[in-house]
């Protein structure tokens, strides 16, 4: 158990560089909404690629690159709202996760990496291109909600 | 109600340059979720940056700048979420902001501005500079709540 709690801290201290959690003290209510709302965040810019992707509203370049850097902007945010204390707090993520985070990390870690492609991608405006990542950036977002998020 | 109506959803397709707001058709209660997502983000990196000034956490200018940066990116995020179908959903926003939108408009607008600001003289490193920026921005957040957030 020690051992467990050492690597959760540790862990949460490596999420941003200058070595803390974002909140001097977070309570776990308040880290749980914030990394849900930096994850509807992400959501809420996927969703409008989502439909120019299937075409269920007209393809738009500029917008499409407009939601493109937003997730962007937000992915690498969520992770420091996963701290130690939320671990048996109710919220969207299963237990796996915190048995498994160095792997959920990594996952994250895809995530930044394949929004920030997105959004790259999205600047040269190629739309092939731009429906191929999006998607890649969508398995990156389904695997992890497979593997660490609870069903609703 | 029609000129309301209108004004509404002039003032809502303004937000994002490329016309409209973020999700193709969002439902209220996401856009109601994802606005308070944003401003909780806010808050997360605000809260830290508030215990430094006020001495309750030792002042580490690398991770005020962090935070400073966080919120500047967040700030221009929030106000695409205040959809016109949003008027009459259950939120935290009082009556009024729908009644004085424009007002509400410049708020957020003074919102990015300072927070840009801070992110900026954050980078700078001076210490008494980031306080007081730090003040004028939370007055901005104050000022804004007092009018258009309701009372907890």
């Amino acid at each position: 158990m020690q051992r467990r709690i050492f690597a959760l801290i540790t862990a949460a201290a490596a999420v941003v560089g200058a070595g803390t959690p974002a909140a001097a003290d977070p309570k776990p209510d308040d880290a749980v909404e914030y990394r849900q709302g930096m994850m509807r965040g992400i959501g809420w810019n996927v969703s409008p690629m989502g439909a120019m992707v299937k075409g269920k509203i007209p393809f738009d370049r500029d917008k499409f690159a407009f939601f493109a850097g937003r997730a962007a902007l937000l992915a690498p945010m969520a992770l420091e709202g996963f701290t130690p204390n939320t671990a048996d707090t109710q919220s969207e993520a299963k237990p796996e996760l915190w048995r498994h985070l160095d792997d959920f990390k990594k996952r994250i870690k895809d995530l930044e990496e394949a929004t920030a492609k997105l959004a790259s991608v999205a600047k040269g405006g190629d739309e092939a291109a731009m429906k191929q990542q999006f998607g890649d950036t969508v398995k990156v977002c389904k695997g992890c909600h497979d593997e660490y998020q609870k069903k609703h």
